[in-house]
């Protein structure tokens, strides 16, 4: 009798391990194991088709080169005790200025011949957040995101009026002009003239890296918060003052201590209808996945299998880093204080 | 011996029912005990500080009128198989065009004194998804909203291009005072004069029924598939071109088949901070919530507690409604094949 109910209570035992195990174990196990860095900082320039080939070496040396003195500002100000927004605003206004990147200096153009930039920024630890859409003449957009959060009651601000609150701000303004590069400018005559000849107005685009070069950064920092920030240009020949993800917090930018901060680049409009940034955060919080389970599944199940190309980079409260994608390229890098590394292609 | 592996095995299967029913049961009880309703739909008409010492009876019936001829259009269409794409895109036509709402006719004015609309919808079929944010002359944004969705290859238009947009598209455009009512200039008024005297610009603002009257409708077919619209003026004295939750795919708006349609109302900013209406999917999906788990959750501890005023109106795929709210009154209605009901106080 003795031995049944020994047994029992063994089998029981077995089963009540399995049980927990199996509901809540995957993230209690995380948490111990995982050691906290002391900081972490990932950074994007777009993701596309971006092929070896097609790449010559001293193009690649340029990008490299970018992305790293990229990296150097940012964990500059992290190694010094600065904050992951900090981090993340100063990275991406390099980014911006560098006219390699479809962000600020280097944005595509639109089907009129103008350059309309989009940027959002959010801070993990308040859940604020701010971002500007369609603006003409702010040289740095995501310092204008960032003014939105700390200097308005208001997230979302656009066209005409993101500009002039970005006056009133002090900010620095540029004229339109500014943004003009030869090469995005090439590259939305391309694309006129494909339109001419074949594809209605209105047609779904094709993955190219000439129009999802957008930036993004994301950083934790030795206070333990997260921060997560993009800037773009938007696709090429877009029309109607179109706006994408980029400055839509949840599509484009999400950031929670508790969860992730993320930064997407790709097709915005795919971003936008699954809620990339903000799914990223809710496989986290919900179902227990890890910043890569939840990238992984989001760029290259949910998003491939709808059409929806791109990636993004994510990092967690510990620091642990994600940089998916689904094209050929995304250009990308990170830091942290044993490791660094940039790459472009897959 | 046998009587020993025959305990172990019932040990075994009871701890294995336990194991099933704890991780998953709530899920599948849910989806063999609920039958679906033909068809099913929810209208509001906005959240904030609605009391009846404040609402005479005339008034009160006006609006109860309203929300039941809204709920009228939308059962007529889905009662003779008509979409819930089209029962969300007219009954919100309706609503925008009545002066008692805060949407078309009826939108609040800026700071400015300009009218600036915004609308979105979304379908749970396919995700596909449109909106327009800051259309001036465009007499129902939830018809560009539709036009985006199904006729660019954008989600988000904004601005004068989402209003030239909508001109190429042949819809009923208006002069600008078309949307001029006494009462919502003269909150305005109202508004700019407490400004004036104490309130510095940019404070955060104080529920209140003439900000927050967004109307929104979501909705089941009797093909089983949902839908969520939403249209707003945003909020009294809005600034710089600012746009709020109700044409963010994510924040305002969002639906999908496989857990629910859902359409927000009120202080947008937090909306847009906590992707409310993405997180409702999000919870039902990775934490197998009901619709009505879901919405008390988040709007009545997530967004309570971090002082975000609003609500929700959210349907699932059997019909099952939520309409939670934080504020003290909420207008609203739902209407099935066996019940009706329209609602404006807590």
């Amino acid at each position: 009798m003795k031995t049944r109910y020994s047994l029992l209570f063994l089998a029981f035992s077995v089963s009540l391990v399995f049980y927990l195990g199996s509901c809540s174990g995957k993230k209690q196990q995380q948490s111990t194991e995982k050691e906290r860095l002391p900081y972490a900082l990932v950074i994007h320039g777009g993701a596309g088709t971006i092929k070896p080939k097609n790449m010559d070496a001293e193009t690649k040396a340029q990008y490299e080169k970018a992305l790293n003195e990229a990296l150097d500002i940012g964990e500059n100000i992290l190694k010094n005790g600065g904050t992951a927004l900090d981090a993340v605003e100063n990275v991406i206004v390099y980014l911006e200025n560098s006219p390699l990147f479809n962000a600020g200096k280097g944005a595509v153009f639109t089907y009129e011949g103008h350059n309309e930039l989009d940027a959002s920024i959010m801070d993990g630890k308040t859940h604020k957040a701010g971002a500007v859409g369609g603006v003409t003449i702010v040289k740095n957009p995501i310092r204008a995101a960032r003014a939105v959060m700390e200097k308005s009651p208001h997230v979302l601000l656009t066209c005409a009026g993101a500009n002039r609150f970005a006056i009133e701000q002090g900010l620095d303004t540029v004229s339109p002009e500014y943004f003009y590069t030869e090469s995005r400018w090439e590259a939305l005559q391309r694309r006129l003239e494909k339109e001419k000849k074949k594809e209605p107005v209105g047609a779904r685009e094709e993955p190219d890296a000439h129009k999802f070069g957008t930036v993004g950064c994301v950083a934790l920092d030795k206070q333990g918060n997260l921060a997560a920030g993009t800037s773009t240009g938007g696709l090429t020949a877009k029309r109607w003052n179109r706006i994408g993800d980029s400055p839509i917090i949840g599509a484009g930018t999400y950031a929670d201590n508790a969860t992730c901060a993320v930064s997407c680049t790709g097709h915005g409009e795919y971003f936008i209808r699954e809620a990339v940034a903000h799914d990223m955060s809710a496989r986290m919080a919900y179902l227990g996945e890890s910043v890569q389970e939840a990238g992984e599944h989001i760029i290259n199940e949910k998003l491939k299998a709808i059409g929806g190309a791109g990636g993004l980079i994510a990092i967690d409260q510990y620091g642990q880093i994600a940089m998916p994608f689904n094209t050929s390229g995304m250009y990308r890098g990170y830091v942290t204080p044993d490791e660094r590394k940039v790459g472009i292609f897959k």
